[in-house]
């Protein structure tokens, strides 16, 4: 039986983790206000300068590919590394994984450096776990149903909790399944809103099991798509999804939430 | 005689082109976004381990020399061979190319590799064309007028369709020129809305007339910030702006466009 | 006798400076955007092959270790000690510089380049000034009153005029202290609007005395969030914000400035 989401939240908010992120050029600031709104406490630190010293320092990080360069890759396996030395949870977002060889081996670099989550959409599933794709830049061109089988099985080969999101978002361990049916259609309309709830799910992982803090940071994150409602576009729904995030309570957490275990 | 530029923006839409850009930090969030708002899918693809790669998958590309760095130039100049060599267009934006050494040497060897279009304000076309500007960072100093005779001497030196944007927009494939009357007085007031521009060009020109799609996306573009009309201050009115891109109808398009054919 | 705030407003806007950035990548889009609003002109000029070329071209020049790189560093140096040799005003944002050994270095090396105004958060401040701090990320753990003693040593020592931003900011030349009581508490819930305070001095600095130029910068930035009033959260107070930022004329900030000198 899983804790009801809203505790999570709470928690979440209590802990105000500092989560560091090694993210892309396009996500940095809007995955920082997203983190700020939820209540945790960001920071981009990707030198490989001091990388792996902050991430001593951090609760938890989050890794994400969508801008790789050498220096930068170096950075990600160095503080992969330490977090997993240090029995700090971490997240790896694998973007675009598929589309190039540079990003491939990167991605299998980082695999091995054993991350706590995986969360990506269902072509980067599919394409980490070595399935043919049709993914095309960071795209969701694969559906989330054909992506279930190679999350599970990823999740077995990885031991890491794997989180397909999509209109509807799926987690596995490999033994459990849950989805989340909440969501709002105009988010993949905005930039980056993938590679944020990555720095949800890990602030969320702190002090928490990884299966069911992964479940209640997704299903926090899509229930505020449905809260933020109809908007005129997306950069109005984009301000309104993040007041959301801010305002929204554990108890309307709880009753908002539309999860299921298989 | 031009197609209405209503059947660019439908087209462009049912297309969903794949656009590759290889940008400067400032713009890569709202770039994205705006690609996205206006129907088509953006990738910030830039790192020399993969960017040229990618041109491959991409079936579009921009280049804007906004933040330049030794590895970036070499990224851009392979990249913009590869969607020459293969076929595909691509926007070159020079953006302050007079303003140092380095840019004007990445300018010249850019100019080289074939844009499809360059959109510039005015001091970076004059620039770009070897007149003498005040150009001072990314502003526009000179006016457009000024830059007419440049622009049409730059798309004949390069073979390329040349943008100016202002208060007025100019486009010219060196034999025709067009003039958009459309347009906001706080566009110039937001920042990177000139390089998110070049993207939207981008998607237009998928399989269709360099002139034509240019002189489409750029009445797309200035109606809609018609279209956001009153506003408090720049933040708002960027907020109604991206939702007027995603809002806008091919025929509010045809209706509204203040195109003139000189 | 300090002038009014509202008169170094209304000149900063005559004047409309160029305002050279180095600045971090989560910073960079929103600061432009702020610098625009206010009525400078902001450029994002880092390259280690262009920024000491492009800082004699600007009139004012900020420095931002949030996301620093060893290319970076050395524009920085170049930059700053251009600025300082031309006898042009530029600001130190020190990010997180207690963090880790790199930013200690990277931050006494600035130093050494004589800025004219060092604006932090009470825990960078006391980190610069060599005291004990729990500076954690870039927030601000410490109080500003913790940080007077530490900004009036700093100030003695370097001879810049330093800058502590919090509930209440604080601001000292080593003789003279001001006390600026506005803001809202919704500030620090949005990520680099620190950042792009910085962006504002330095615009404020140009022909004018630094300490006050300081003071009316910090007051004008703190009465646009009282302006912004209550919102439904961090993302549209942000919006607000930047239009209050924009709308604010130089009476109604010489009628809302809470400046108290001691």
């Amino acid at each position: 039986m899983m804790n009801q989401p809203g505790q999570n939240l709470a928690k979440m908010r209590d802990t105000a983790p500092l989560v560091q992120n090694i993210t892309n050029y396009v996500a940095m600031n809007v995955m920082a206000n997203i983190i700020l709104a939820a209540g945790a406490s960001p920071a981009m630190v990707h030198a490989r300068e001091e990388a792996a010293e902050f991430t001593a320092l951090a609760q938890t990080l989050t890794i994400n590919i969508g801008t790789p360069s050498p220096a930068w890759a170096e950075a990600m396996v160095e503080a992969a590394r330490t977090a997993h030395r240090l029995g700090k949870p971490w997240v790896f977002d694998p973007v675009a994984v598929g589309a190039t060889g540079y990003r491939r081996d990167l991605g299998a670099r980082l695999l091995a450096c054993k991350p706590t989550v995986i969360r990506g959409n269902a072509s980067e599933i599919l394409a980490l776990a070595g399935m043919q794709t049709a993914g095309k830049g960071a795209d969701a061109a694969d559906s989330v149903d054909a992506a279930k089988d190679a999350a599970r099985d990823l999740a077995r080969q990885t031991g890491a909790v794997v989180a397909v999101t999509g209109p509807v978002d799926v987690v596995t361990d490999g033994a459990r399944m849950a989805e989340i049916a909440n969501g709002h259609p105009m988010m993949p309309r905005i930039t980056a809103l993938g590679c944020s709830l990555t720095g949800i799910v890990a602030a969320f992982l702190v002090d928490h099991d990884p299966f069911e803090a992964t479940v209640a940071a997704l299903a926090y994150y899509a229930l505020a798509g449905e809260m933020a409602g109809e908007a005129k576009g997306p950069a109005s729904f984009q301000t309104a999804f993040i007041d959301a995030l801010y305002g929204m309570s554990p108890e309307a957490l709880n009753d908002g939430a539309r999860i299921s275990l298989r």
